[in-house]
């Protein structure tokens, strides 16, 4: 499986992703999920994608080609993070028009989504969900985030910790718990993870980073905040039900 | 949606599940999905349903029926607790051949699982989960628990706290934390629980519950590891990534 983070704040985003994938367990492999396309000066966008692989590696094939290309559909000359978004669904829709019915056919699901975060300059720093169909949705601040793929798992810490005015810091240690939680509970999910930091005040990435899974950082969240559980559970009141 | 839980420890069982139901948004109701067949000093059944109540229901009156019956296909007079698993089973199998197609003609999903743990005294407690198809495995050392429903909230605490030497209060205390993170995270998933509580050394049922929304104790536990988890995250060291 796969899961992949998107968090805007009021301090700028937050990007993670990790990078298994897998066709049945007996073919397990590793991919970066994240991608970044950027001008610098101009813009900044970044993808995370989940679901069928040829799906989101078609569609980033796409983009990547017309980005090139430099015409009018060409994600660093649109206007607005809107028309980017509009891009990626176009592209997802050309993808799935193209491959979904012969998948369909054999029974493999060919769902597939993308987070996609960034700032084209003069407008402010915005992200996205873009679904298998093509239409997407946009962050607010009663949900600063977006997950993709096995989300369950890690939702609940971000539910908890994270609003708009949390710290970039704060932001890339809950998105590690996160994905702690996530990795813990589905083997499908695993590291190396990719990290990215985008400042809103220094308009720029602060932070690019690949977590292996021997990073001492990560091997220190995960032991800490486990006994951190079982510690909390032993502290809790035994039922009063008699 | 619905989340039960249903636990085979040393010193005996732990079932508890919620009592939502809906068909749609618009459509939300309140069914005890917990089901108790007994005969004093010979046996004790629990069943804990999930999936589409009409399917749910209908395999229960099925089982119901034929235990008053007192048929070769009662649950009160199987010889083993494989047996009574195979009674369930064989019930799905015929609520399933009866409403599924015309179901599934309408896009309805007529899937369906049951918990099922209990004693035929002579034997010791076994656990079982019986899926829509009518087939079930049985719990082990390994995996003392079986969830059916919303499951993957409530299971990271499960995974952490939970193994067959855990007592009984610890357990009770554990699917209380369970439930908490469920119902925080999806609200489909409801009050009040129903908890029932089998001693193996009393051979007898100990404790059975109806935990209302604002139990003391159901909101005591929410609110201390609510805080307990936010204290635990603000106590972890910030990224070392410099």
């Amino acid at each position: 499986m796969t899961y992949c983070l998107g968090m805007k704040l009021d301090a700028g985003m937050v990007f993670m992703s990790d990078s298994r994938t897998h066709a049945g367990v007996d073919n397990v492999g590793k991919f970066e999920k994240m991608r970044v396309f950027s001008k610098p000066g101009d813009r900044m966008l970044v993808t995370l994608s989940a679901g069928n692989l040829s799906v989101t590696q078609s569609v980033l094939s796409l983009i990547d080609q017309r980005a090139r290309a430099g015409g009018a559909d060409s994600v660093l000359l649109a206007k607005t993070m809107y028309e980017v978004a509009c891009q990626i669904g176009e592209a997802m829709r050309e993808v799935q028009q193209r491959d979904g019915e012969h998948m369909r056919r054999n029974h493999i699901d060919c769902s597939a989504s993308f987070v996609l975060g960034g700032q084209i300059f003069g407008e402010p720093a915005r992200l996205f969900l873009v679904y298998a169909e093509g239409n997407f949705i946009e962050s607010s601040q009663d949900t600063p985030f977006f997950q993709i793929g096995e989300t369950k798992y890690g939702k609940p810490i971000l539910d908890r910790v994270l609003t708009p005015s949390t710290d970039l810091e704060d932001a890339v240690k809950c998105a590690m718990v996160s994905f702690d939680s996530t990795m813990r509970s589905n083997i499908s999910v695993g590291p190396p993870l990719d990290v990215l930091v985008f400042s809103s005040e220094r308009e720029e990435i602060t932070l690019r980073k690949r977590v292996e899974a021997n990073d001492p950082y990560l091997m220190h969240i995960h032991e800490q905040w486990g006994e951190g559980l079982k510690r909390l559970f032993t502290e809790l009141p035994d039922p009063e039900w008699g």
